[in-house]
């Protein structure tokens, strides 16, 4: 029998969990999936890891070693990010291997070049790890569902964030502690602006959208705001009236076109994603024929993403082993419009910081009568400290996203504000 | 390029469903997956249902004129039952074709002879649908999991008693109040045995037992309660305990084998089951590298079941497009025993319908003493109506259940009892 070689580029909590999963499974592999996989070559930026996860006597600090290694059938890059890993992936494509990533902010930016070199070379690229953890919602989405006109993909899917927002709403703490917290158990990094910046569920969302909708769409596509300005007043309001907040990832089908955005949401207490907290993922779908489906998992650590790579790494691995063909499926065929941001129709709330005096309720009002916003609810809370600023809460009714901005460009305008507003959608 | 010709057995809701697909989505098929299927014969009891879906000219009574049809590639099996179905399945992969089912009845008691079969004949057999309607739960076991060392499935994998459990819960509904609302809604057959008796949710954990733990069980090995006997006490008592009653369908991993089982469960209300209502389903899985997932979806209905059909559907026509092998994947290797009923050490609560006079306390409380089965909560209810009977309700500390059932079996023995006790177990 064929041995499958391959080599894991990146040593790290992923990497990790690759490495443990193949030698834990390895006699199962080989017994009942007919895959025997051996690991040829490791790399990472130094070797401790390797020495860690014994494998420092296959360990090299160059993954161009491990594309150029005839020898190797499968590159697995877990290393992350656009710079080295983009590179290497596009390399080992170049040089007839087969790649599995767990990368999705390569795939949310470079998905139809990498699947259009992929088919060229008649190499496979299998990505499950991207989105989701261990939630194997790629497989759904490619093969399950594809009886389906996906209507909606709503999704919790940055763990970091969930995490923060879940212990805002259930202690009370406020941003900078939760950050804190996090940081120090491992959910955040110290640059923590991917996560609380939306910028990876916004990676997330592209990946989702291009599949579910088959359509072509990018990253850079997403309207994306995070978590950072979101305050203990916030939680404890969307809490008031019956709303918790999350941070969605958001693509709908809609007649004008795919309505795609990442943002902080007040989502209602009877949702099915409302009760997903911590670390946890949930990716809530919906097709002509399924109806409501939702899946749910870790989606982070070590486990739950090696979970996905092995996954793809078992059929890749058949697919050497029996020389087996890839089958075909064509990408980005319909090619649907995206719906402007601003012609979102939703219910708005809207926190605006201003100086405690006379004056400031009337001027915002005046803003939203201007624009022709109808205010459903409206609320002052004073100053809790000596910075003698009020927070004023107006919660909108349904109304077109492009006539509350105006508001809040008016109200920006005027001067008033004593710091930024804060938008939340709700759903 | 080569057309997929397929016959498909049954017209109820599911075939009706499939069908409506096909027609909707086949241009899509054909350009983004490849593939152009055509249905090119169906079978059915009456010729009014195929009237109806406009495909009478294909019609036939004879599902052997399908199997026996050398146009024929693929055999979609929707009729459902252990009786001709089964047969039908039998004779399809006999002659060669691919073999499509929603059939849980026949995987369930037919799995490993199926398979084999199917392996010997070099054709594929595609289950999907024989659990949890649209879920993608046999995908994902097959596949995006099978890094995993699976140790736990818990499951809502019938709509039906979903459905009539959660009525109960929410109106306090008596059981055959809902029943007959069930009935009337289409949502429980004229005969509902197989559903409230809990087999359909039996023959669904031994496919997923198989899969999961790949081991080789049949559903009359699954021990099997339904819910015929709850009450809205019991549902009530549940309720006042934090709890709520689910038809479970269990399968652990245990030291001393696996742990399957389906009958009325009380989960805590913060259970992620707890709040699947309605005729959802829901599959809650744990394995050792992804953690805890669950998949959530509907169970029942028209569109969910035919969603995971074309699922197969078009996996199986782009093998035989593409001319793509069998990828090799063994079942039941591992061969596990199962865990003795007797041997699960649960908290038990148990209803006693006894007469209300003197000693019947005593009389039961010494069967527990007896049988050194330790009581944490008792509750006695006076009759509410002529009938004179009272309702006893112990709850146990976890017992093993071999000793939990010595003590029903000598208050059974006693002659105490007005009507059959009522057990349910907790999680």
């Amino acid at each position: 029998m064929k041995k499958i070689k391959i080599g894991i580029l990146g040593l790290g909590t992923v990497g990790g969990g690759v490495i443990n999963i193949l030698k834990t499974h390895k006699e199962n592999f080989l017994r009942d999936q007919g895959v025997d996989i051996e690991i040829v070559q490791v790399a990472s930026r130094s070797i401790e890891k390797a020495r860690q996860l014994g494998v420092e006597d296959i360990f090299t600090t160059d993954g161009y070693e491990l594309i150029n290694n005839p020898e190797i059938d499968i590159i697995v890059e877990l290393i992350g990010g656009t710079d080295i890993a983009r590179d290497y992936i596009y390399a080992a494509i170049e040089a007839g291997k087969r790649v599995i990533t767990a990368n999705k902010a390569v795939m949310a930016q470079d998905f139809y070049e990498l699947l259009e070199q992929s088919g060229t070379k008649g190499v496979e690229l299998a990505f499950e790890a991207s989105v989701g953890g261990g939630i194997p919602i790629i497989g759904a989405l490619r093969n399950s569902l594809i009886g389906n006109r996906i209507e909606s993909v709503l999704g919790i899917v940055n763990g970091t964030t969930n995490y923060m927002l879940s212990q805002m709403t259930q202690f009370g703490y406020d941003y900078n502690t939760v950050l804190q917290e996090a940081q120090e158990l491992g959910y955040a990094e110290a640059d923590p602006t991917a996560d609380v910046g939306g910028y990876d569920a916004a990676a997330k969302i592209a990946i989702l959208t291009t599949l579910a909708f088959n359509t072509e769409v990018v990253l850079s596509q997403v309207p994306t705001e995070g978590i950072t300005r979101l305050t203990p007043l916030d939680i404890a309001n969307a809490a008031d009236m019956g709303y918790v907040i999350k941070l969605l990832a958001i693509s709908n089908r809609t007649p004008e076109g795919i309505d795609m955005r990442v943002h902080p949401t007040m989502l209602p207490f009877d949702h099915a994603l409302a009760s997903v907290n911590g670390v946890f993922n949930a990716i809530f779908v919906v097709g002509d024929s399924v109806g409501e489906t939702m899946f749910y998992g870790q989606g982070a650590g070590a486990g739950a993403a090696a979970s996905a790579v092995v996954g793809d790494l078992i059929e890749v691995s058949q697919r050497i082993a029996f020389d087996i063909t890839r089958p075909y499926i064509r990408f980005g065929t319909e090619q649907l419009p995206l719906k402007p941001a601003n012609e979102v129709v939703l219910s708005y709330y809207l926190r605006l910081p201003v100086p405690d005096k006379v004056g400031v309720v009337a001027a915002t009002a005046t803003a939203f009568a201007n624009q022709g916003v109808s205010i459903n609810r409206m609320m002052q809370y004073p100053s809790t400290d000596e910075s003698g600023i009020a927070e004023l809460i107006y919660v909108t009714h349904p109304t077109r996203e492009g006539d509350l901005k105006a508001v809040v460009a008016e109200i920006e305008t005027s001067g008033i504000l004593a710091a930024e507003a804060v938008l939340i959608r709700m759903l």
